[in-house]
């Protein structure tokens, strides 16, 4: 049995195939194209996934179901992307346009919540069944799994870290909110508020860097300079009072950092992990870990993959 | 069958004789005295049990089982009142010496908890299965309930919403940490900060008023005092903001509000409702309900109650 995960980015679509045990049979990545039209970004994930068959060498029959995860909110149960910005979809069928190209049953889901499922099958979630994740990329990403099951709430779209507020008096979100955690911790926060401070003409190594990036400046605090490091270690406080904020209302088992920003490593995981053991102080009657995701970029798509056995293993249950 | 519901309080022991469709047979209240030692609590609690026995008119038979609540932390399977500073209790046997005395199974659970049960099962939480509870009073207590079951996580003593970080350069808690809500939204709060502000000369109504309680503050506001009115709105604040944030984690399908400051109505639940939307923003794609609990003071008593209740229909069910 093997299973198809793709994660469907806003200018990447990554994707593998996978085995019941987590094996990683191959793995490829082709542009998303968003900017064709939906059309287009369905034939790639179709090429994608002719590519990954032969790789692998499996006939067509031994692909028993694929998984998405999506840059954006889902009705996982209707199969429909609700709205994805990145890819200018809203409300589209992907599910029945997936599974009439692909012949085989098609599962959607948040890419954040794609992320941790895989996180939890083969990454740094192993073991355990209750699981706070954050990605930290672009925007701020989370999922809630609890019992093993993504948590999608009253709403339906699940956790949202990235939305919830730390400085009430803060900037505008893209969300229409005011003082978003991701205004003030994500890739793009970091970069913006490191470009505010140098147009004030602040002195820092990363003056006169064309197309300044969030890794530039986490390189930057790495070699100690002094604006890059107020900026990273201003996100790490957010970020780890956030997270231990949210420990207090879920107490899960373990606390998993993922996404473009964590793999910077220690320069924002150390004072991240500082504010959030000093924010749970005296509650902590045992340590809570706090642990950097292990699939880096491939925790998306061996979730999808993941997420298509599990639903094959319930369908199998009932 | 009928089950014994104590809310036991620092200062008062309240209790109730419950039938299993939730109606109250007899209900009554005696004094703690904490101060006066354990064993002492134990035989107030005996005399009340005895009390509304004979009020109810039930046989010693038809008594079940007997929940109780904790003024603080509890190792629900243990049977042991971690700790309860307001009985001056630690690692305190309860379970074990009630049963002793009153010879029917005796179960605990955290205040908060019991009360959040009570309101699932006769309040303001009828009908719904995932609930958020927040009960503002001295301190703030919270209770996380998904699918009918409080929930306790890692640390085995649940939510803890009181103690969410709203302002990390805040005044130092009880808890030992900065900047908790409890310390900015709590009646004891309310009451520090307008002390504060008088100190400073501040004119107010609530000048020269000897032993200054929450509810006097609340009244003034009501009334339109500048100050009164300044510091129950930023508390709502908070509290609107904190509960927000929760519900970007959990996804409950009802907030309630219960406890003394919550029971002064539209004063602090008008703006604290009004903060809460505006932080939830966008986000709102239907309307999430946020209730008053309905119980008052029995929401403790009726959820013990509840408790031996359904562990009673669990071993059933086993």
């Amino acid at each position: 049995m093997y299973f198809l995960g793709i994660d469907l980015g806003g200018t990447s679509i990554k994707g593998g195939i996978v085995d019941k045990e987590g094996r990683i049979l191959a793995q490829g990545q082709v542009p998303t194209k968003a900017q064709d039209g939906a059309e287009v970004v369905l034939a790639q994930m179709a090429t994608l996934t002719e590519v990954l068959k032969v790789t692998a060498g499996i006939k067509e029959s031994e692909l028993q179901g694929a998984g998405v995860g999506i840059p954006g909110s889902v009705d996982v149960e209707k199969g429909l992307v609700r709205l994805a910005p990145n890819l200018h979809w809203s409300n589209f069928p992907l599910k029945e346009k997936m599974e009439k190209v692909l012949g085989i049953p098609v599962s959607l889901d948040n890419d954040a919540h794609v992320a941790a499922l895989g996180e939890m099958w083969q990454g740094a979630g192993r073991n355990y069944k209750d699981i706070l994740m954050v990605t930290i990329g672009t925007g701020i990403g989370s999922a809630v799994i609890l019992d093993g099951e993504v948590r999608r709430g009253f709403w339906g779209y699940g956790a949202e870290l990235g939305h919830v507020k730390v400085d009430p008096e803060g900037a505008l979100c893209q969300c229409g909110g005011r003082g978003c955690l991701e205004t003030l911790a994500s890739a793009t926060a970091i970069v913006h508020q490191v470009e505010r401070e140098l147009k004030r003409g602040r002195p820092s190594s990363l003056q006169h860097k064309p197309g300044l990036e969030a890794k530039d400046v986490l390189l930057a605090a790495r070699e100690g300079d002094e604006l890059a490091l107020e900026v990273v270690n201003r996100a790490a406080s957010y970020l780890g009072i956030a997270l231990a904020n949210a420990v207090f209302l879920l107490g899960p088992e373990v606390v998993i950092i993922g996404g473009g920003v964590a793999q910077a490593g220690e320069v924002i995981l150390k004072p991240l992990k500082e504010r959030f053991v000093e924010a749970l102080g005296p509650w902590q009657i045992r340590p809570l870990p706090l642990l950097a995701a292990r699939l880096g970029n491939k925790a998306g798509f061996v979730g999808a993959a993941y997420l298509a056995l599990s639903l094959l293993e319930k369908g199998c249950n009932e």
